[in-house]
């Protein structure tokens, strides 16, 4: 085949988890290369995104090393989100290389490149595996009552999650989420 | 009379609807032309604010001409909004021709203009017609349901919605409503 | 012919002159809608952009009505600008209706249109009338100096500008633009 | 001693209460100098955030002539928050003036000054008097039904929110909270 | 007298020198209390904005003990700018208590002023003391040459320039302005 | 030796030269891992900038590809700049894998980090190779004019350009630099 075929996935990764990393080495045996895209990277320490673009940048980096995937046909790169929704699309293809299939289950992508009459890639549908077990929501939660979530990602994603004090952040984010209202992100370093 | 009156109203028009184009009827009875701005316009593909400015600019543009309105006495602009409430209204201002009277029911407005001690224009509260029917909130949630709300709207905004999947749209914006929890604005476009 | 042509036209319009509604009777010729797009809609009071998008927006609603132009062919929509120039088109999609060619002479417009591969419409470059005469910059610069400017804009243009001091104000901007250097717009409201 | 010591708090102050102002005032037992950061400063005319930076900024200096602290030990600053919560600390830092320690009992704010390794200074957690009483929700909701909250306040703070209509302004804010669901900040100035 | 006046000066203080102080002495001849709003907030490490706001800040409260001004009439506020000079009024009247005079020789003030019909306050030009020789772009350019700059600022002014290496600072940044040529704010922190 | 060191650069690599690419090898012996930098990600399609963080990035991962370097030691990073100079450090901190040595010739950049005090990393200034000859402004007014610039370039580089119609793109951007004035980057997509 002579036309090289490059495929995209976006998630926020909070963490990054067996169901992404699966979906990963699904594309790449239909893609030469894949681009990683870290979506929300403005976002951290909340209970919804509580890693930075950088700590999930180094999961999925070290994770894809441990899985011995070949490095030279992964892009990874983080991307802010904006208000207007009708623009990510554009924003998101000014950030990364030139994609022909953005993969995609959710069908607010799909609702948004139909949007954009006349994009140049396929939007492809994946299978995700067990995607009740391995579920960013999930997790996040899991990390803070039991050990269960430790079996949802790879022992990379894990080493990174202690060395920040993840499980402690985790804890503490929920108790700001659950005594608090409103805007949180935005009145969490104040004094009431 | 010698003196130009133009009026003001502001609105979402998530989607433009008949109590909507009763108001601006009403307001051209008492002023020789109307302002239109359509809010919150940098808002589009969530449950809220569906539609983008664009679409909503045509809905009230085809709904004057359904109803024989002399454009000449017509301005349709989208405002977007900002953080600082303080601030909306020189935005506001300096988005749109110079007005006269703001037509408003809502109180915050009126609080709004009440700070900026010394504004040149006066603040009127209209009667809004049948408004229990005529509500954007109840058109949006109708449309995911059965088909009342189709005689809420005139036949060109029913028109616009249709030739750009509005209803499918709809339904599909209430199920990740639903099924998320969060800042759902920015969260949309990844996998979990 | 079925199918509705519509056309679109971005310009800043500082002032809104006769090269512009010259153009938009041609667009009119060929297209059966046009969209007027006044850009930089978020900057006024500097030498480059005096006007706010409320006076422009007014200059061209003036100046078509006094040229008997059918208003309901017509579309007039402020646009701020963002920093990221592969983002601007689909920013614009969002704000203002579906259209079918944009009229640009502009070959930056040409090559961001041509950065975002399957767009919908096609790009149309129009014959500039008179364009050393009919130009922005050299109606601004001539508006601090001698009256030849008058000649380049309509009757209801020069109205607009009257009534909001527009001479006195350029000239204002010329002396502040000739004082100072650096970064104009941010440092002006300040005492040195 | 020699060395100048420095304490800052960070606070929303809507309202400033006397817990905020006991706090200071065992601050300025410890240290020479206090800096006190109006935080969520671009936020105003909402429930949670009903008052002006401006006015929080009157309330502060008010109340510190009226229990007569020393001025000079005093800078008072409003400081707007940014969507990364990982910037915030040095957003700060560029706002206000060195300081030693940073006052919190808000567990965040340790997580947030631990991710910045190597700060400068030390992080105390004060032991907040009464803080079930001198709460700032409890006072908001307060506003709309009793009287009890003056007792929380100092008689400047009353004089300032008197002064601006705060009462009205909360119950009216209140009620909006109530009728409405989703992004209040920025929907509020519209018509439905 | 029983109405309490209440002035504002705006500046971007870079550096506060003798001319700004002298002006607000003269101001509190006047008023009862004055507003010193430090302008251009966000800015800093620029050759014409060399100085953090927090650095600012205290260069002015500094100066004013050092000249034994009573601060309980003073009011110290950092303001941001925004691109849209038309909003620049209503932004800085939320962020500083509510004021009865502007002082202000920039004529571009006074533009935007006129510009908001029905403001509350009176704008006064205030006759500027040696304004060739205490202004900020000859204070900035001699701090890079001779030390004759020394003569135009408090001596707590120049031990706040001092204590953060201010001088080293300018003649650091005068080299990369001299060196560089186009959006030098953004692109200084890069590798070329 | 047990500790892991990292190193980071950043630069705008418009476009990527060898001088960069030597510099990431020399790290690459002083380091285990290297974090490469896109600065000013957000900017692109003017002179100064005229490649978008997507193909900046497809040149870095192509030509270390090309150069047979260990991607498992690499991560590409694109980084937007936001206008407070005092914040970019902790945003950079945020968007990346954390560092122990930042290689920057620029003295800016050692400023900066020298105003956040305490920082975990050092500031090492490397020697750039030949930086009369891999110099990012000569090689982009060189693109226009003769083919010297492809010597400075890698393989990878120039057919990425090419494939993206880079050359043409360049002398497009140089022409309406040439053309126009003021705020170039906001005011190209307009007509005049």
């Amino acid at each position: 085949m002579t036309k090289l075929h490059r495929g995209l996935i976006i998630g926020r990764f909070q963490p990054f988890h067996n169901g992404h990393s699966r979906l990963i080495r699904h594309i790449l045996n239909e893609c030469n290369e894949v681009i990683i895209a870290i979506g929300s990277s403005q976002f951290n320490y909340s209970f919804s995104n509580p890693f930075t673009a950088g700590e999930r940048l180094q999961m999925v980096h070290d994770t894809l090393i441990e899985q011995e995937t070949d490095l030279k046909k992964i892009y990874i790169v983080p991307i802010s989100n904006s208000e207007n929704n009708a623009v990510w699309l554009s924003n998101l293809s000014s950030m990364v290389p030139k994609f022909d299939i953005l993969y995609s289950g959710n069908r607010f992508v799909t609702e948004l490149v139909s949007h954009n009459r006349g994009t140049s890639f396929t939007v492809v549908i994946p299978r995700l595996y067990r995607k009740n077990v391995y579920n960013g929501t999930k997790i996040r939660v899991g990390m803070t009552s039991d050990e269960k979530w430790i079996k949802c990602i790879s022992a990379s994603t894990y080493k990174i999650i202690m060395e920040n004090n993840g499980v402690q952040r985790m804890k503490l984010l929920l108790e700001i989420e659950k005594s608090e209202s409103g805007d949180k992100i935005r009145e969490y370093p104040n004094v009431k």
